[in-house]
């Protein structure tokens, strides 16, 4: 997948999120758009790896969350993405801002279905 | 504003995120639109408020960002939202997942501009 998706995650907290808001640049929409589906798939095969939601509206929101801060730092590290990270600074982005937040506590809601 | 945005919040962590991802139903939109609008503005005017970004694009997510607990359960607290969690859950929302998360690092990165 690659931006969109549906709600992620039935790991209780505390786990982790790492939240990515970006701005993109006119550039390169064809390779951006395969970058990311190759990011979400590679971020998928991680340890620790616990879902992703994105949306795209002006500005692009990305949450990916994981077990731990140990499962962070790999996929900020692994290769592939460190290679996807520097095209993103030199050709897809004009600016992005990067946290890292531990979720403490969720509600969910879910509509009753009509019977 | 409604949804879209800029990148926001120039306060240093550690902070709050409150992550609310959700699936629309198919009614109620201009409603939807309006109250989403209203409720912008009335969480801007509630203290410890630091910011706020939002994109639909099939999920919708939308964090707002604050200074610490005490504003979060303030704010929800807040006569006006909760009459909109109330229409929330009984019109517009399909299903949805609220978060709190404490924000605990940050990066941010912004392209050199052409001289």
């Amino acid at each position: 997948m690659t931006e969109g998706g549906t709600l992620q995650n039935e790991t209780e907290p505390p786990y982790y999120a790492v939240i990515f808001t970006s701005s993109r640049s006119d550039e390169g929409e064809e390779e951006y758009q395969a970058m990311s589906a190759h990011m979400m798939e590679l971020a998928a095969t991680m340890p620790g790896f616990l879902g992703v939601e994105s949306a795209r509206q002006g500005i692009g929101i990305t949450i990916s969350y994981w077990r731990d801060l140990e499962s962070i730092t790999a996929w900020r590290r692994d290769a592939g993405h460190i290679e996807a990270q520097r095209l993103g600074r030199m050709v897809w982005y004009d600016q992005y801002r990067l946290r890292i937040a531990r979720v403490e506590r969720e509600y969910d809601f879910a509509k009753p279905r009509d019977s």
